[in-house]
Order: C-alpha cells, then structure tokens, then sequence
C-alpha cells in the first residue's frame, strides 16, 4: 500500500464517522436532528460510548449525560486534557456541527495511544451533551455543569415546545434529575475543541485552519416601537408615527455605521414584526431584534451605547414611544494565545495554510476559556453554511483537523 | 320651541340614526360588522327600507342588494340624481364609514320633500350593498354592478374565510344569484357622497367640510427579496446578502425622497414578512409591501417607476434576487370641480369653514366619478381614526354635512 492511498484511507475515516453518527438522528434531508435528550441523542451517545470501548478507552457519563473516553496518564493522572465538542444539533442541522469535534478528537486520540502509547498526563474525549439550545431555552448545558455554572434551580420549570420538562427528559433519557447536582470537575486543566467554522472565512481565503484567538461577545436586543396605526390612504406623511419606517430607518443606519466605522463589528436584525401587518395600514407596532457582536469589550459597549441613542432618538423625532430590552449580554472570551504560538510552529511545518480568526458564533470553548487555558481550531465549511443539511466539509480538511489535533495533543500530554 | 331647541333635535336626529344603524351587527367593543349579506347585513338593509316606506319613498332593491328610496321627478323623472353610500363595514369598524353618507342622504331628502315637495329630476338614495371587499376579494360590488363594471364571471368561484361561497351567500341573503346578470343603470346622471374623512386634515385644521377634487390612484406592489440566510456571528458584513437590511434601505430612501420631492403622495409598507425570523440568522427572504397614492397619474407613474428603479438598484448592490408584483393599479379619478363651485358659494353663505382636498382612500364616487359627474363630501374624523370602534364625528358635523348636501340636491334636482 503506498503513502497516498493509506492517506486516503485515513482521510476517508473521519468523513465516514461522520456519516456514521449523521445515522442517529438523520433526516430525509440529508440532515440531522438530535436534540438534547431526545432517542436520537440517547442512541448517538450509547454508540459513541461502545465505539470508544471498543477502542480500549474507558467511557462515563457524567450525571447530565456528557460521555467522556478516557486515557488515564502515566504520569499526571490528575491533570485532565479534554478534546472534545458537542453531540446534540439544531433542528434539520448539518453532520459535522458538534459532531466533527467529537470524531476528530477520538481519533486523534486512538491515533496518538497507537503510535506513542499511553500519555503523561490523562487525555479525556467529551461528548458533551448540549450546546445549541435547540430544545429547552438554555445553552451550554453540557460544557457549564462542567465548570460549575449550572445548578438544578437552572432548569427549575423549564419545558420544551410539546410541554415536557426538562426533568423528566434528563430522567428519561438515563439521568435521573433526583441525582443531579452541580459539580465543578477542577481537575481539567486544559480545554482542546476542533469545529467547522460555520463561515465562509477560511474557504474565501483558501485557508485550511483557523487558530481562534477570541469568541465574539455577543449582546441581543428587542427593539419595542409603538407609533399609531392608521389608514394608509388618508395620513398624510407628515402626520404619521409609522414604526416600520422608524425600524427601517435605524436598521439602515446602524449597518451602515458599523460597516463604515466599526471593522470586524456584526450587527444583525434577523426577526421583525409588525402590527398590524396588512398592506393598506400603517403600522403602529413593531418589535425587532439586534444581534451585536465583537470580540473587543470597548468597542461591544461602544457601539451598543451609540446604538441605543440612536434608536432613541430617532423614536423621538417621529413621536414614537420605544422599549429597548437587552435580553443577551455575553462577553468576549480570549482564548489562549501562548499556546498558538506552538501550534503555528507545527503548521508552517506541515505547509498549512491557516490565519488567526475571531469566533463570532458562540462554542463550548468560550464556557472553558472564561476558567482555563482553552484553544479552538476551525476546519472551512463549504459556502459557509452551517445548520443546514447543507453543512459540509471535505475530507482533505477534515483530516488536517485531525493531523494538528493530535500534534498538539501529543504537545501537551505526552 | 325656540329655533336653538330645534336645531339640537335636528342635530340629534342625525346622530341618533347613525347609532340607530349601528345596532345591525354591533359589537361589544362599541363597533359596528357587517359584512355584505350576512344576517346582520340583511337586517339592516331591510330596516331603512321600512325607516325610507314610512316616509313615503317608493323602495326596492337590485339584483346584487343595492336598496333605492326613489323619488320620482315631476319633470324628468328618468334623469336620477343619486346620493347615499355603503352599508357594509370591515369587521370591527366603526358606525359612520358609509353608514352616515346613507343616513344623511335619507335625512336630506326627507327634509326637501317637506320643504319643497316633489323634485323636477327623479332623486334616488343608495344604500350601496359593499364597498369594503372585508367578506370576499373584491370590492365596490354594490357601485360597480350600477355602472356595468361587474358580470356574473366577476365572482365565479369566490369564498369567504369560512369556506361560503359569494353565490351562495347571496341567494341565502335574498338575491338569487341565478337571477343575477349585468345590468348598468344609463339613467343616473349624478352621484353624491358624503363620508367621514377618516383622516386628521379637517380636524387639524379646524374645518367644517372637505370638497373632493380626486380620489388618489394607488398602487399597489409586494416586492419579494431573496437573499441569503445566514450566521448572524459568523459572516462579516460584507459577505452578506441580508434581506432585511436590503427592505430596510429601500423604505428608508422611498420615505425621505416621497417626503422631499412629492407633496401630496403617500407611500406605506404595511405589510413585512422576515424568514426565518429569528434573532440569530441573517434574513435571506424578505416581502414587504409598497401602497403608493397620489391624485395625479403622472406624478404616481413617476414615483412608482422610481421606487422600482431604486428597488434593483438596492437589490442589485446587495447581490439579492428581487421580484415587484404590481397587483393593485387604480387611476386617480377627478370628480366633478364645476360643480364644487356652486356648493362653495352656499359654503361661504353659511360660514361653513372647508377646504379642497384630494381623498387618500378610495371610495363608491371613484367608481361613479369614472362615468358620470360625481361629487364626494368630507366631514371630520375625530383624531382621523377610522375602520375602529373608536371612529367618531360629532353631531355638530354630522348636521352641517346634511345641511351641505340638502343645499346641493336642491341645485340638483329642484
């Protein structure tokens, strides 16, 4: 067998995997639904688990259903590597979301036990069990029980759409809510998470690898805007308080505010509703949102600051009465630059082509980067698209992923 | 009785039939629906048949509903002087939209008879059968049946919400529809309407009484933006392709330039529908609506082939797919100025403040005003709130427009 066709073997076991697990829980569409306790999730953690057993790994869950494969240290056993991402997806989200995280890093790890053997310090895969808040109004179930974040009052009277509680889900599934408690796990020490960059960034740019150097804070508002409906035909323009022209008009400026003066600043109004909503009306109400987002503190508050004057004011120069309501006000996490410096050494190496980038969705990373040393990797989406069955990556970069996942877990286990 | 006692039982009397009226199809909430043949429909018709028998006009109805109280001239008993309105109302509206035009004509006509007796021209009341189009998609089905504009192929097919259909409800409501045929009425040589503003200009400006020079064309166009959904944290905004923003520019720049450069025109979107909606994705589809008004065909034509132009431009800049669906065209109809200057003359007489204006909405004259010499009164809404409970003119008002109109079926008819 010659060097190029054992690599395409080994870049054809990643995208397999991902396949593998896209079964549990895949959709006619190509895509997948795995919500958090749901049987799709239950059957995709057990043959994770029986996968990794079989690997020699020993598996655990933990009492909210994050699944770990463990590699104790022959040195430090205490001293925890975790590598890992999340299992559960959005509905009809893409294969390789979460997903890719987990696979890469198992097989980085059977990779790295089978070439060098056991490692100095443990080595644990994690699947953890939530991120995307797809099912119950709360994220980050999964990585915050793991810091400490999460306590039972969290989910106190949380239910999803069809009314079951979050107790009962967790109790179904094979974790019973009763023996829940918050535990705080202080013996990782460092966090590894590999994912697919849900942009269109790395492809643009033909880059193979992003090295993320921050995760986006994020603030999202309501806008509330009560003007006075009235008849189309008869108000003259003059006389109008028309919330849809007042919403128009502050989305309009506030784009082209932060693209003309606020570099790497997103600002997004993704949901609008007006009332009444018929053609031949003017609308007196309308509601919309603001998603904000940078990765530098100042420059977040700044212009979220001269967002709400602005929207202020122009509210009062059409007699409109506006509510604003901050409703998500998440900071940015700085992710650990020191050890990039390491991973770009074993880049240029290899003659990867990668850049240092922003997050600006929200991962696990950023729950593990506010409390220990935490690096993030991303592999290109095709087109960018994410949470879509369209979702995709292809072999070549997944297995780049792989490759610098283990060379820099070999760096800080063995 | 002192002239002043006889003028607040006159004053009363106006009001008291409007809220007499008001009964058919009241709501709760102090409105009035009445939807075209329902039972409440049915019962009110009916009810000013009797109220128009008592007082000694002869009364019948036409094949679509429309009732007539007929009094026959002495000289030219086939030329029909028409006055009144419409007796429907939207769901929820309020008790003067149409239902004072028909009251006051009655009240007018009454009085000149027993002022004056018999007119020399034939003068009919009308208490047009709809005009709203709130039960089925069409709308003047009472006046456009008397000008020939409607056949039975018009409602072949039709349904309410409920799933009834527009033959069916009218055979049910008394006027078999297989009777039913296109029968435009040459004898009507003059139609006028007296209506409540359901606008702010009289009030605003303290005016007693508005004489219509136009009803304002309007057009009407749902503009379909296809973008890109996307993340709203991963996508920097340049690589965007957001149908919100896109929608927010266009209505933004189609208010200031309507307002800078085109008094008297009136541009709304009602109406904006965002997909998927949600806080966190960029918006890839976007329709929204564009009502356009103005009383002169070329300055309408001119705005609307901006506003589309502007609408690819924006469209275009922004990489987004646009659709324009023109699916509501109506000139504007001039009414009858020749007239206007004989009814200013008695104004001036009488002390009655009034204005020139063009109507924003649309009414029965328009339908009118396209084939015969049509004259369309104004009196003030109070705050210009119409189609609502809340839809109100005081008696002092309501009395001067029947007094306005009583002078001027005179000119007319006698």
């Amino acid at each position: 067998m010659s060097e190029a066709q054992a690599a395409q073997i080994e870049v054809s076991e990643i995208q397999g995997l991902v396949n593998w697990l896209a079964s549990f829980g895949g959709t006619p569409e190509g895509g997948v639904t795995r919500l958090l306790y749901s049987d799709a999730w239950v059957q995709a953690q057990n043959a994770l688990a029986n996968k990794m057993q079989e690997t020699g790994f020993y598996t655990y869950f933990d009492q909210v259903g994050n699944l770990f494969g463990r590699i104790e240290g022959t040195d430090c056993k205490d001293e925890v590597m975790l590598t890992g991402s999340h299992v559960d997806t959005v509905v009809q989200g893409g294969k390789y979301d979460g997903a890719y995280g987990v696979l890469a890093s198992f097989l980085a790890v059977r990779k790295l036990v089978e070439r060098f053997g056991k490692p100095k310090k443990t080595i644990e895969i994690v699947s953890l069990c939530e991120e995307e808040g797809s099912r119950f109004p709360l994220t980050y179930w999964g990585s915050k029980n793991l810091v400490g974040d999460y306590s039972p009052i969290t989910i106190e009277g949380m239910k999803d759409r069809e009314g079951m509680s979050f107790k009962q889900a967790m109790t179904d599934a094979g974790f019973p809510f009763k023996e829940y408690q918050t535990k705080k796990r202080d013996d990782i020490k460092r966090f590894v998470e590999i994912h697919i960059e849900q942009g269109s960034v790395l492809e643009k740019s033909q880059l193979d690898l992003g090295l993320v150097s921050h995760i986006a804070g994020q603030k999202r508002f309501t806008i509330t805007l009560n003007g006075e409906s009235n008849h189309a035909g008869t108000t003259p323009m003059t006389e109008r308080k028309d919330a849809i022209v007042c919403a128009a008009n502050a989305i309009s400026e506030l784009t082209a505010i932060a693209k003309a003066e606020y570099p790497s600043l997103r600002v997004t109004t993704g949901q609008l509703l007006a009332k009444p909503n018929v053609p031949n009306v003017i609308a007196g109400n309308v509601s919309f949102t603001l998603d904000i987002r940078h990765h530098e503190s100042e420059i977040l508050e700044a212009f979220c600051h001269r967002a709400t004057e602005l929207l202020s004011q122009l509210a009062s120069k059409s007699g409109i009465a506006i509510d604003i309501d901050l409703w998500t006000d998440i900071r940015p996490v700085p992710l650990d630059t020191n050890l990039h410096d390491e991973m770009k050494k074993g880049l240029t190496e290899k003659g990867f082509k990668y850049t240092t980038m922003v997050s600006g969705a929200g991962h696990d990373a950023q729950v593990f980067g506010q409390h220990i040393p935490t690096t993030m990797l991303f592999v290109p989406s095709k087109n960018g698209i994410s949470h879509s069955p369209l979702e995709f990556t292809d072999s070549y970069h997944l297995e780049i992923g792989v490759s610098v996942l283990m060379d820099y877990l070999y760096e800080l286990a063995y």
